[in-house]
């Protein structure tokens, strides 16, 4: 296909969803629900269907030389089966936010004023070679009363469709038009500019990889977009912060799983409190196999700690190796994460009850926490139930995005033939 | 000033701006409301000064020809500037959103999660030579502790920068950094794109206009624009609709103030009551000199109606004309409503139970109503204060934006050391 009839295959699914969504809008919490349900049977008895489709994906990442670390992501193992079918049925079970009516005020002219939650319309999802974000996302968008197109990583196309093909099986099945949930059948990457230009039927973009893909979609894209860049998150031990908390925190908040977006990037101390502080942290943040960059002081205290260089701060290493640096005092802590951070979590330590509010107020992040691992930013954690992905940016969603922030909320008038003055 | 220059110049304005709302952000409700009624009493004693700024606009205006509603518009007269004042009181008065905290919620874990409102950081307005809007505009933002940075209309800078000095006059006088309200001093037309490129500064872009200056800022900006199209408002009568109501809502919705987004531009009538409504209806909103165009059947019953070409189905016509539609029933008109519709407002004439959740549930737009005049939908009358805009999209806002929707949230957690399992 040329850019031509990319665009207009992209331009007549974009349509189709769009009429799509206005039927989904309308439908029970009970009929979504036995979608969801009956989808998870169709993912245990097509499993081997499901196989097939995958291994071609394999093979052809295998003849192209994807890294072992790609496979992993591409393959649909009995374990991510599970877990899609896990997925699909703890949303069966959430609340349906669609419909729920809350601020309900009478006004002077004699109105009565209120919000209504209602779907977004047409949510857009792009995002790379992980088929199992296919059932993920087309799930939570049902379930929020939402069509969805999706355009996942060309590596996974053959899993992509044969996932969206079970889904629009069991749409049809329960009389819901199949073009609620769409796999663009096209691997050219002028299939994500295509969708961008959907402005007319795509109320939402939601883009899920690497910093590359984000900013392509965000310059590109004359639809809002809800994005999340990267996460550099920060602990500032404070200087009446307690050592056990500060190790333990320390320690979580950096290795329980390095490669995430909640996980430590850098460490901020006191100075008052770094001499006891550090050498203790240091010493299992090193037995557990971090390598710790520091500012001269930290490295002054600590043999073991490494000069960082210049780039060193501010960046977003996702494995086992982070910052150090000393500080004077809060102000300078909250100051470097207002340059440094990128506005996901920001964690002090501490037992002050003026600090920890003074903290909790100024420092501006998704998630600011007291005494607490960063690891906690997490829609699950956060009690929103599954996650669609982390907003970093403050327009419509500002952390963990659950169904809630698939919908917004209309304005409804009662009225009772009121006419304005 | 070449375009590079003003890149600069603008960027050093949007960068100190960001710097100022961080100051602005952790200001008390007090100093805030202390900024805006000292400002109100510089409005009252610096009348002569505007004036004469103002005079210097006008005098270039009528020079180059502006027309008399343009220059009504510039014109900051007593009760212009009286509007203002009293803006500034009323907006003094609001309760403040920041730092309002809901939800906190224990989770299994320990730990304590809640969301905290906080400003959106440094907002962007663009608009037309009505500097009025720079006072009203630059006091809401404030209240909600952002930062603002103004791009009115090239024929008002004079009345822009001399209103917007007054201001800066005032927060110096408070210690708080002037640079928290900036007006952009700059008439060329590349203004507006080099304030769009501050992505790294500047959270949310607001254009206030006509529909082509929208469109150019939301295809021109990769930072999220909270936009209002327009207002193609639409009254449908059921079939069982009382008369009287509808008349009345008719009549106010299209005639109280015919120019603005909230006026009625379209009525779908029952098939059923469209014998008894539409006489009725006409009368009255002939006498008032609106123009009705209709459809074949709409014709057929009152001669006064002359038939609608196709372009006027869905025009918005911000003057004393509106199409006219008999529908076979309610599907019909929610269908015609979702086509021609400009989600802003939407209203139902019935004393169905039934019919009325049916359309408040399905029919999208930013405000729904049941008997009751278009014209309500409107930031005072919703009971929101003062309005910044209405927004017909749906991500972040949907309807009136007042100062809740100049904030968003983050998720604020309280800890006593816990980590993930």
């Amino acid at each position: 296909m040329d850019n031509n009839e990319i665009d207009q295959l992209v331009t007549a699914m974009a349509e189709k969803g769009r009429a799509a969504a206005r039927k989904l809008a309308a439908l029970s919490t009970a009929v979504k629900n036995d979608i969801l349900l009956a989808t998870a049977e169709q993912l245990k008895t097509q499993r081997d269907f499901i196989r097939t489709e995958n291994e071609k994906d394999l093979a052809v990442g295998r003849e192209k030389g994807l890294s072992p670390a790609m496979l992993d992501r591409l393959e649909l193992s009995d374990k991510v089966i599970a877990s899609m079918i896990q997925g699909l049925e703890e949303i069966a079970a959430l609340p349906d936010p669609v419909g729920e009516v809350d601020d309900m005020k009478r006004r002077p002219s004699g109105i009565t004023v209120g919000r209504m939650r209602v779907p977004l319309g047409v949510v857009g999802m792009i995002y790379e070679s992980r088929p199992n974000v296919t059932i993920d996302a087309a799930a939570l968008c049902l379930k929020a009363g939402n069509g969805v197109l999706l355009r996942g990583g060309s590596e996974a196309i053959h899993s992509n469709l044969a996932l969206a093909g079970l889904l629009q099986k069991v749409l049809e099945a329960h009389a819901v038009p199949k073009e609620a949930v769409q796999v663009i059948p096209v691997t050219d990457r002028y299939g994500v500019n295509a969708m961008l230009a959907q402005e007319a039927f795509v109320d939402v973009i939601i883009p899920r990889g690497g910093e590359g893909l984000i900013r392509f979609v965000t310059e590109n894209s004359s639809i809002p977009v809800l994005k999340h860049y990267k996460g550099v998150c920060h602990l500032y031990i404070d200087e009446s912060g307690d050592i056990d908390k500060g190790v333990r925190i320390a320690m979580n908040s950096k290795t329980q799983r390095p490669g995430v977006c909640n996980a430590l990037e850098g460490m901020l101390v006191h100075k008052a409190i770094a001499e006891r502080f550090l050498p203790a942290a240091a010493k299992e943040l090193l037995a557990a196999g971090v390598e710790l960059l520091g500012c001269e002081q930290s490295c002054a205290l600590v043999p073991e700690i490494t000069p960082a260089a210049d780039s060193d701060w501010g960046t977003e290493f996702l494995e086992l190796k982070m910052v150090v640096k000393v500080v004077d005092d809060m102000d300078a802590a909250m100051a470097y994460i207002a340059q440094h951070g990128s506005q996901h979590t920001e964690v002090i330590v501490t037992e002050s009850y003026v600090n920890s509010q003074r903290f909790l107020r100024e420092v501006d992040a998704s998630a600011v926490m007291i005494n607490a691992s960063s690891r906690f930013n997490d829609g699950g954690q956060f009690g929103l139930g599954a996650e669609i992905g982390i907003s970093t940016t403050k327009l419509h969603a500002y952390g963990p995005m659950g169904l809630e922030e698939l919908t917004t909320k209309k304005f409804i008038v009662y009225g009772q033939g009121e006419v304005r003055q």
